[in-house]
């Protein structure tokens, strides 16, 4: 460590003498046990209520599961948070921070800073909100989030939280690869310090704390926790809600804690903590706030006062608007694009503000509407009345009459100005105004004022006193018409001219003349505003570095648009890693590239991975080889907590961590996943029968529901849940397992399969939804309209499509029976038919989204939405038939059977006897012809083509003969007839439901 | 607040920088509820073992019974401390910690600091320490201990433990006077931060938690740091003795934990405590001590060189001897002073060293050796040697044999150099011989040396690596003969010629040029050495300060001892508290100012109180309005805590606080506090009856009982337990109780009484100790040599000056046999018998004390154990007789009949018809005579003079009758009338013990 390195607690030091330099408090760690900072009261409770908070401090955050014995390089039960709250929003906390990290000695001009989307909510303490991961090199630092809500309350006004990981900062700091070698002071390491009581502490919450009494001490507290909320006792009423929170930690680290129990102690906890910030919150009301400064406004602020706005000099003018905001999510900018884009069009036109091209762009802090010659004036409106008919208006000698004079009148022209149309053989007066057009500049700040307020996100945020909201805050608005301002305000920022360059370059304002040279000026900053030409950066950046070492990037579309979205002057930048590494699972180290740090993978010709990784910093004249190097420590960690994962987990055979399962709850009713497993056990090979498959397949299919949730307790799976299968099938190999089981482990959780699966996994997939399906039906959880925490509809679309895909007849009521009939709780036939309209909803959704039409899609439903794959092989052939020329020809005849019968009671008898007209014979030896072709099971083609044949037949039967005689017993014949033409589809489609029918 | 003064957080962050500059570890509060920054694993682990340490942190401290509501302006269920651990010591850690208190702001040129002894033990932790409070202008302001052992285990190397008040020293920095005025930050005050929870803690730790489930948190928390230490896991053992601990403590403000379930809990801590010590110390020792640096010396480090010891130019020198030392308790010094004196005139003489007069003196920091004219060289030796016989020396012709030859060769004379003497009518030769003196200066060192190391104090520590022990670290030696250094070592302290000035100046060097100038040169620095000289200037001092308002120091000796040597420059000060106080208790005022904080108070001519005090401080040139105003600010608070317990014991009157009792356990098997009163109840009337008092003073006595511990209960006794029966008193004359009532309350504590005890709290003192010893023997717990927890001792004691005081006999076998009866525990003869050996030994001992003669004391003791005051009242008389010149005839006399007797194994019965002679006669009739005036009640005045007028009578009988007829019925009838003489004494004293029978 370099003499100028500040040491663990020179940082702390340093940091905490910048936040009091910046009027913060500075508060101590608290005296129990807590998982963050944010469970410090100084944050947890000081956040609610209008009262004003700044505070920072450390806090040692304990999360027992995170415990590793110390085997791993940064990730420990233990790490160091220091905590700043600032309330309200300062208006540059990002500033703040970023000034902070100077002030810890993080050379900001060579780094790569980003602030990556990251929502924070805990459900347990009602508590949510919305910010950014912010990473250094790669390397998370720290959390940044607008505190939403807390306790289950609105906070006003918002709170600023900012959380840094010390430990990985120092580490980045001291360039060291180990927490544990990180000095301290300069006389102690971490590892002189904190090794022993790491591995002491994992010992204790992994494998000694004693589970009933832990339980007890919970319940304990609990109840001390209420008793001190009844008195109004916030703070001993809270330090019970962390002993709680605490001690169900341990309990969860020692695997004690089943699903649907983990949701009992959450909603006991939230209960907890939600009454003590009730009363906290009661508690300060009484008090009168009294951190409130005097001066407080009762009343929200007034709006600023706004310059008027200038004409331009020029009949035309280029419009600006750049909104610049804290980093938006990449989808929240796409979104912004769109809408602005629409929004900008329609409201110039509804403004008949005539102009050029329209061009909206954006990066993460800016998005930006150019508008090409806006002409300086509004169009005139011409408008039109019309009034009284002609000869109503004039009289015989062509003179107005005083209707035509109230008319002039009331339309504010001369009756001599009325004009006479004909129309639709009358002919009326008809009255034209023209109004002048109003200047543009008096018209754009309310359209651009409302362009800005309009944008929609699908998770917006309040940041300030305004308490508007939107997808980040906003913090500066250049609204630029020529080169005058338009002046508005929004979100209490009022608009200029004032723009901010790159963060990497500590966001200089940049003044913009005119909204002609904005783009030249932004360019000039580095911002390259375009995301096409940011994607095209980037993409042949990938090229490029990717065939330096010989190999390609299989490029991930949604992560490039993310990181095309995460930048705004692009930088990317290769890293390797040890090749050791390589022998981790691929699906890992690709998850752990794409999905955890946003690094595109790198292979080689036969599409294995190369030991590299590419990433995208911002800001092109970043030290390329420092971040390189930073990021390159963030994935060696991040693949030696895979390794060791991995490591641990093989040490027993996936079969093993069965036993696991039967403390992990699947539902209080439905029992434990091991008790899904054994159900699947038996479940899995009756679905593979039905499905056809051989005894091989069979024995293979339920094998593969023994082991399909083991690897749900493995530590891998623990950690990355969408690993899920697909470290089953890896383990599953390991161990020796046969391929087709390993196989189905992984292709039990496929919902939108690319290929068919194989039997097994089809089998043990179809199972394991099933069994969902029927049971939590069965116990009433059906999913509503606005919740499906059970992921049922996911489940039955899986079904579906997985039986589509892999062309597969299956009776979903039989297969439903036979799983009913495995659960643990009774199941009648109403909850048959509820899952059965279920599925078969999500067939007739899943199909209509391929472009299938209502009717036809109906049609073949009405009779085969218990089997998805004939349903859907019938609904393409049936699209087909309602596409052929004779086929109206085809329903109409049909039609002409169906309806004559359709309302009959009962189902007469054929008399072939009495079918003696030579029509009513032909028809009957066509009738039978085609019911020799056609089955309920047959297919749609089939059906049409038998349809076909009768066409001529059945016309020609209902020209000779009159089916409803006079005799009794021949019309009952004749009917009888058709009625059976008429049933040729039952089992296919209800061709009643076709539109020309 | 003016800009300059740091607030809260400044100076914690000030601190924390000092402290790492000092090259500490800076650490953060600990994760659990700690009552001190003690029990941060950082203190109570690390100072264990042989690594070196070094670390500061906060540390908010939580005290639950310490809460006040907010009420009062300091005192606090948590306060912030500041800890800082030195291990090993780093030679001057005082000058360190001045200098951090510079390092916030405090002026330590205007303020007086002082380093009080302070001892802190912690028998629930195995931990105590020696050191220092530290006042600040009265102040405390930090607790510096030396600490020697942990867990129950020495500490080698001894850490320095400082541990600030950061409220306390921020009040004085910020001039305020509540806690909650105190600006923690520039936004928010203490008050703004914490009032609310501190009153909520108070509320739930006093009237909220629940007692059953606290204690069985307790349980399962104890439980699991058994099975975690079981497991070798420190840190969550401890953890769980953390959390032990802080229960206990809420359960214990709860009112919860009677005095053996106290004992049980802190043994049950201890255990745990010292489990995890243990586990700790192993575990280090298996890592092989990490924190050792490599160049740790193995053995103890070498003696370093002395230089050579040099001579004085002149025949006669001074020596000087300064030990220079941190702030000696105030007894240790006059110890010490005693010793050296002593042992340095014994040093000098053996070295055969004349010298002028001796002068031994001291101060807090110096204890100082002056030898006036000390000879340079040692006197020599002449021995002389008696050989053989003269005639045996030398032949008859006068020549020497070789006997005599041999002689002198072997004395190393010649055998002319032999002398013949005359001795004991026989001749011998002698040889003499003389060895000459070394020179003084060779000798000293040893000499010296051996006198600092043979100093010995009550309570001595180990500071450093020499491990010596002394009273407190010894820091430097100034040891000069003449201008010569006398070299030696000692502690790790080679002795030199520079010494220190006073500490308020910051103990700059003073090079001293000869032992001669020594006294001025320390007086010019300001050094007041003399004992008496300070003491002296102090008295004028209080008078003349008392004068000045109108009233005079009522001086008590031992308060003045003790702080003429807490300074080295005495600077008495006045200051005044708010008269409003002077509503409170004088007890309460006095005690607080007298044994709280050193202070005189100042009264009126009449003796009552006047709102004044006298402080001395050390230093002449401190600011003496601004050290006044800071003494004044601590009195206020200590008044303000004082008045808050009255006043909140004044809520109830007394007798309500009996319900309090009952969960106060007085011994497991005796019940509580409250069976203790109930047997009180019954026998202190009692008790009134056996000394024979009025049945209205029975009736005062039985209420007395009633009301007896009642205060034990209240805020103001558990607050200072000095004040029990004093506060009884106050509170019971409040409440309108008779006044021989109340002022029972207080004389039941009397052990040593001034004056006689009313009849009431006579009555009520000896019941009470009579209701200890005989219930607590009962029960098996006697005092054992070297254990009296329960000062049964004392209590003896207090039976018997009370009854001797008050001039009243009383059977204590009756009283006590009383006493059994009342017991809830069976008490058989043998019971009984010990406690009264017990009282006997008592008894024995207190008048020997008095310097009554050991054989005296017995002679009456065998006979009179029973009753003290009468037994005393004998010895008295005895005392006299045995002075008296015809004593020894009278005794011999006696003795003659009492020796023939002593061996006859019956009574025999007289026979008057047979004692014919008439010296038997005379001696029958004279035995009769005293027979009338002498019983077994009688006074030892009047068996001396029955035994007087026998003497005649006896003498005579003995020279003409032989007792030892022939005839067994007159030797019978003889032996019979010498029983009865001897038996004359019985029930008054057993004349056989004393000297000359």
């Amino acid at each position: 460590m370099s003499k100028k390195t500040a040491n663990f607690q020179e940082m702390i030091m340093r940091l905490e003498r910048y936040w009091a330099d910046q009027g913060c408090l500075i508060w101590q760690p608290y005296s129990e046990k807590v998982g963050a900072g944010t469970a410090n009261p100084a944050t947890t409770l000081r956040v609610l209520g209008p009262e004003p908070w700044k505070v920072g401090y450390v806090e040692p955050s304990y999360r027992p599961d995170d415990g590793r014995f110390a085997e791993n390089p940064n990730r420990m039960q233990m790490h160091t948070q220091y905590q700043v709250i600032l309330k309200p929003d300062p208006g540059n906390p990002q500033q703040l921070y970023l000034d902070s990290l100077r002030a810890i000695g993080i050379d900001l001009d060579a780094h790569d800073v980003r602030f990556v989307e990251d929502n924070w909510e805990s459900p347990a303490l009602g508590a949510w909100g919305l910010g950014w991961e912010v990473w250094l090199d790669g390397l998370e630092i720290t959390q940044f989030t607008y505190f939403q809500q807390a306790g289950g309350l609105d906070l006003d006004p918002v709170a600023v939280e900012i959380t840094y990981g010390l430990e990985r900062i120092a580490m980045f700091l001291q360039d060291v690869s180990e927490v544990w070698d990180l000095q301290w002071s300069d006389q102690h390491t971490y590892g002189d310090l904190l090794r022993v009581p790491e591995v002491e502490h994992c010992e204790y919450a992994f494998n000694v704390g004693d589970v009933e009494r832990l339980k007890l001490m919970y319940d304990l507290c609990e109840l001390e926790s209420q008793a001190a909320s009844e008195r109004g006792l916030v703070i001993p009423a809270y330090d019970y809600v962390l002993k709680c929170s605490h001690t169900f930690n341990v309990l969860d680290t020692r695997g004690a804690v089943g699903v649907t129990e983990r949701a009992n102690y959450f909603r006991r906890m939230r209960d907890m903590s939600r009454r003590v910030a009730e009363v906290y919150v009661e508690q300060r009301r009484q008090l009168e706030y009294p951190l409130l400064p005097d001066d407080t406004p009762l009343a929200v602020v007034d709006a600023p006062a706004l310059p008027a706005p200038l004409p331009v000099d020029s009949p035309q003018a280029d419009l600006l608007l750049e909104i610049g905001v804290e980093e938006l999510p990449s989808g929240d900018l796409r979104e912004a694009i769109a809408q602005l884009e629409k929004a900008a069009q329609t409201a110039l036109a509804e403004a008949r503000l005539a102009h050029q091209p329209i061009a909206v762009s954006g990066t993460p802090r800016r998005i930006v509407l150019q508008v090409r010659g806006l002409e300086a004036q509004q169009a005139a409106e011409r408008q039109e009345f019309r009034g009284p008919p002609a000869d109503r208006a004039f009289d015989s000698a062509g003179d107005p009459t005083r209707a035509a004079e109230g008319f002039a009148r009331g339309k504010g022209v001369t009756v001599d100005d009325l004009e006479v149309r004909d129309e639709d053989e009358k002919r009326y007066v008809y009255a034209v105004t023209r109004v002048e057009g109003r200047p543009t500049h008096t018209i754009l700040p309310d359209l651009v004022q409302n362009l800005v307020a309009g944008l929609r996100f699908g998770k917006s945020m309040r940041w300030n006193h305004s308490n508007v909201s939107f997808s980040r805050p906003l913090r500066w608005l250049v609204a630029l018409y020529g080169d005058k301002v338009v002046p508005f305000e929004f979100a209490g920022v009022c608009s200029g001219r004032v723009s901010r360059g790159l963060r990497p370059h500590g966001s200089p304002e940049i003044t913009i003349d005119s909204a002609a040279v904005y783009a030249q000026a932004i360019a000039l900053a580095g911002v390259v505003l375009d995301q096409e030409e940011r994607q095209q950066q980037i993409l042949s950046g990938l090229q490029q570095l990717a065939a330096e070492v010989g190999g390609r990037v299989p490029v991930d579309e949604s992560l490039l648009a993310e990181v095309t979205n995460l930048v705004e002057q692009p930088l990317p930048l290769r890293g390797d890693f040890d090749p050791a590494f390589l022998s981790l699972p691929a699906p890992v180290l690709i998850t752990v590239m794409q999905k955890h740090q946003r690094y595109f993978p790198v292979v080689d010709d036969g599409g294995e991975l190369l030991p590299y990784f590419i990433t995208i910093a911002n800001g092109a004249d970043r030290d390329g080889p420092l971040v390189t190097r930073g990021n390159e420590a963030v994935i060696r960690a991040r693949y030696a907590d895979a390794a060791y994962f991995v490591r641990e987990d093989s040490k027993a055979p996936l079969e093993e961590y069965n036993q696991q399962l039967a403390t992990l709850t699947f539902q209080e009713q439905l029992g434990s996943m091991l008790d899904k497993v054994q159900r699947l056990e038996k479940l899995t090979p009756k679905v593979a029968d039905l499905l056809g498959l051989s005894e091989e397949d069979m024995r293979l299919a339920a094998r593969s529901a023994l082991l399909s949730k083991a690897d749900l307790a493995t530590n891998m799976v623990v950690e990355i849940t969408s690993l899920q299968g697909i470290m089953g099938e890896i383990y599953a190999l390991r161990n020796g397992e046969p391929a087709a089981v390993a196989r189905a482990l992984r292709e039990q959780y496929i919902v939108k399969p690319q290929e068919s699966l194989s039997g097994p996994g089809l089998s043990l997939n179809l199972a394991s939804r099933l069994d969902s399906l029927a049971g939590l039906f069965a116990v009433g959880l059906a999913p509503t309209s606005r919740a499906d925490p059970f992921g049922l509809r996911r489940d039955a679309l899986g079904v579906v499509q997985n039986l589509v895909q892999a062309q597969v007849s299956l009776s979903l009521r039989e297969a439903l029976t036979e799983a009913m009939g495995l659960l643990p709780v009774a199941a009648d036939d109403t909850v048959l038919e509820q899952v059965l309209l279920f599925a078969r909803d999500r067939l007739y959704g899943w199909m209509r989204e391929r472009g299938f039409s209502h009717d036809v899609v109906e049609t073949v439903l009405a009779e085969r939405s218990d089997d998805p794959y004939r349903a859907f092989t019938a609904v393409q052939e049936l699209t087909h038939w309602v596409e052929q020329d004779d086929w109206s020809d085809i329903l109409v005849a049909y039609a002409r059977c169906k309806r004559i019968v359709r309302s009959l009671p009962a189902h007469l008898p054929l008399a072939p006897d009495r079918y003696v007209e030579p029509a009513t014979r032909e028809l009957h030896n066509a009738w039978d012809t085609a019911k020799a072709t056609v089955s309920a099971d047959s297919s749609m083609d089939a059906l049409g083509e038998a349809l076909r044949a009768l066409v001529a037949p059945i016309n020609r039967f209902f020209d000779a003969v009159l089916v409803m005689a006079e005799d009794p017993d021949l019309r009952t014949a004749r009917l009888a007839l058709l009625q059976e033409i008429a049933a040729l589809p039952d089992g296919i489609a209800d061709l009643s439901n076709l539109q020309g029918f």
